[in-house]
């Protein structure tokens, strides 16, 4: 990479200088894994610092990782005015040390915020103690839960679709969020789920082969089963298997594809005529599963059940293009809860990075790695020196150890407790971790006790079409 | 529509005044068939050709049903030069009334001829007189045919694959000539063959149900099965059907789409951002039958045996695309035999349309209907009056009914001499039709005799993916 300070930059296009960009962070990122001598790294950094200003000079924006440069009107349907978040299913990026602002990416996005009354509607609703993920605002928004809770309430039920795309092997802590949220979901309203691993998503996206996409698919089943779904009332499936299985799956895809214009997707993806048509036609098939008739098997051919869609709020955009398609097709819209992103070890600036194995918990981490990785990489809300920290009290706004425990902690009088003692002073950082570690080490032994006791046998029965143990 | 005439056409963008010829065009259709007065036909036609000029002047090109203005820099990759035929699977265009010059097209789609050399080793290979449509130049162009005969006389077999995009319950005899000579290859080379229906494609193009697009699939395929395949060695399937039941097919599409991009299909098929995602990936799934993987039950599992594709030359830029990805996914291209098109019997300017019933004759007519037809409609090379005739002779290259002879009758001396009375005027036009009905009558009540005999259980047979009777 040295001979590009000799190259003049000027006389690369924005792609070229994107790709550049792109090529230096991944070098930035591969000397501080390795641990290389300070000052290579910060060489590094400053090569990459300069190639971002040439970028931004050459086409007015700054970079964003995963999105080439291009007319930035057809980016994305909803208007990103300057410092606002980008949020989309490839890219979150925000200038705030507290994350995302949620209340604007609501107004954004057109969705509604769950309320209190939504959520004590929700608690009438099953008899039972809304789960802390709603109690904590980390399911934050929705689409028709209203309609949903309505027809619940007169007797008339509904299924779960929820999914993953599996690009590596190891699974992070906050990829559990939405099944742990899903499994509650299923327990307290009693309903049948579907889990969609888009295997052929990655396929298409990474430099991987089918059978190497496949195979995650199948490793992330496992920890998807472990999180205790009701295999009567539970399928899980990879689009590479399932879509030649299923009667129902591609007549839905293909009716999607007829009713969405490459313009669209353009609009609401950021596609480009240099991608590829498997990528511009995918939406479809994550669009599918919101329709009970894409599985004839699972529901006993029973079409238009009522589909409730647990999942990030980055996947918003997928499901967006559903409902607006879903009326045109005879078919009904899915309903949507979304959560916030969980954050880096690192801050609350990204999502998590299964690709940096220093940017998250994963659920193969020991005990002493978990301790380790805690105690080293979580950016701290507190002070600079214990004097201080004592005086002036630490922020548990940016304290990642203490959005980790909002997270996983159940206790809501100890939360409470932990967050006024830090942020009076009261409690340093150090024993803060300490809470935090404390928590998610019997959590994640836990994970990976229930995983070993995930057999072939059950992935097979998880994974096999089949009527599922719920009458409609 | 009158009040076009007061709109200022001038006003209107190119894509509007394109639909307007389209509207125009569809009502002049209606007119005529529907046998409206002379005058108000005269008067729609009229107004069609002021609209076309219309559109000429704004866009510089001439309008072309199914193929709105754009970029025309983009519409192919095999540039048109002016006075070039239009070849693509949605137009066939020419102002020759000989046809299309097929040894042009060759040359552009850079293809083979297929030479006397070529036929004479297929007559040695096969031990039999080479089918009538390879001694008469209708299959007139190659791809690798010297490679498969050469695993043939090595005894390394392959299999064929042809297709039908079922539009309509009717087919007409121009749409057996791929399956006629499909049968024929079938039977000398003793290969198995799998035929696609695609439903999809139909679904996508036009204003039809997916239930509809099946029924037609279903309706195709007997007309298919009465052509004498053998159910032992044939495998038909609908892709909205066969999607759902396959493990190896969808994985062939998701491999094409991954190493197509949108600008490769728009180069190619002239796809446009206004175009539905279903049309732009479906380039795909008809690509994906020339390889052997897709057929896990049929070809019990083996990868990789050689395809041959008998079709149409407008089907050619499907397969330019498949061979060119073909390597990329580790897979053989398939060979390819490309026949001229079936000419309407209004002339060879055009391919002719299920949806006009004078324009060709339908497997449904009866002997009456087929004398009329040919009678009235099928476009004569012949004198203006029987003097000149017999003095000048008439003309069998733009003559339809001997152009029709040559594809369906089998004497080679008889047609022969046809072409002599015909040419020196000893035979009339009147004879040379009688000569042409005598023929057609009994093929269509033969093909509607068998036609009967299909029952919904052989259509179930053929359509049942199976290990088919071959050992590769």
């Amino acid at each position: 990479m040295a001979d590009i300070e000799n190259c003049d930059l000027k006389s690369l296009s924005p792609l070229q200088l994107f790709e550049k960009v792109t090529e230096q962070g991944e070098k930035v990122r591969a000397l501080k894994a390795g641990k290389a001598p300070k000052d290579e790294i910060d060489a590094a950094v400053r090569m990459l610092l300069s190639l971002k200003l040439s970028y931004k000079t050459a086409t007015g924006q700054d970079y964003q990782a995963g999105l080439p440069p291009r007319d930035l009107a057809s980016i994305n349907n909803c208007t990103k005015e300057e410092n606002e978040d980008l949020v989309d299913p490839w890219t979150v990026q925000t200038s705030n040390a507290k994350g995302v602002d949620y209340d604007k990416l609501i107004v954004r996005f057109g969705s509604s915020k769950i309320d209190t009354d939504l959520i004590n509607r929700i608690e009438r609703a099953i008899g039972q103690k809304p789960h802390r993920f709603l109690r904590r605002g980390i399911f934050f928004s929705h689409r028709d839960m209203d309609q949903v809770l309505h027809a619940y309430e007169n007797k008339k039920s509904f299924y779960l679709y929820t999914g993953r795309g599996p690009s590596s092997q190891a699974m992070h802590v906050g990829h559990l969020i939405p099944f742990i949220f899903t499994k509650w979901l299923q327990e307290v309203f009693d309903v049948p789920l579907v889990v969609q691993l888009t295997d052929d998503e990655k396929y298409l996206w990474k430099d991987l082969t089918t059978e190497k996409a496949y195979e995650y698919a199948i490793e992330n089943a496992k920890d998807i089963i472990a999180c205790g779904f009701d295999v009567n009332k539970t399928f899980i499936f990879s689009d590479l298997d399932y879509l030649g299985t299923s009667t129902g799956f591609y007549k839905n895809i293909v009716k999607v594809q007829k009713h969405v214009t490459f313009n669209q997707v353009k609009g609401i993806f950021g596609f480009t005529d240099s991608d590829c048509i498997g990528k511009i036609s995918f939406p479809a098939i994550q669009a599918a599963p919101s329709f009970s008739s894409s599985f004839p098997q699972i529901f006993n051919g029973k079409e238009n059940i009522q589909c409730l869609i647990p999942c990030a709020i980055d996947q918003d955009p997928y499901f967006r293009m559903t409902r607006d398609v879903a009326p045109r097709i005879g078919l009904l819209k899915p309903a949507l809860m979304h959560s916030v992103f969980f954050p880096a070890l690192q801050g609350a600036q990204t999502k998590m990075s299964a690709s940096d194995p220093n940017s998250s918990i994963f659920l193969t981490d020991s005990p002493k790695q978990i301790k380790t990785k805690i105690n080293k990489h979580a950016f701290s809300g507190g002070r600079d020196t214990i004097e201080e920290h004592r005086k002036y009290g630490g922020n548990c706004d940016v304290d990642v150890s203490f959005m980790y425990l909002t997270f996983f902690l159940e206790d809501d009088d100890r939360l409470e407790q932990l967050k006024q003692a830090y942020t009076s002073g009261e409690l340093l950082t150090g024993e803060l971790k300490k809470v935090l570690i404390e928590t998610l080490q019997p959590l994640v032994a836990a994970h990976q006790e229930r995983r070993k006791q995930v057999t072939d046998e059950m992935v097979k029965q998880f994974m096999t079409p089949r009527k599922l143990a719920f009458e409609f």
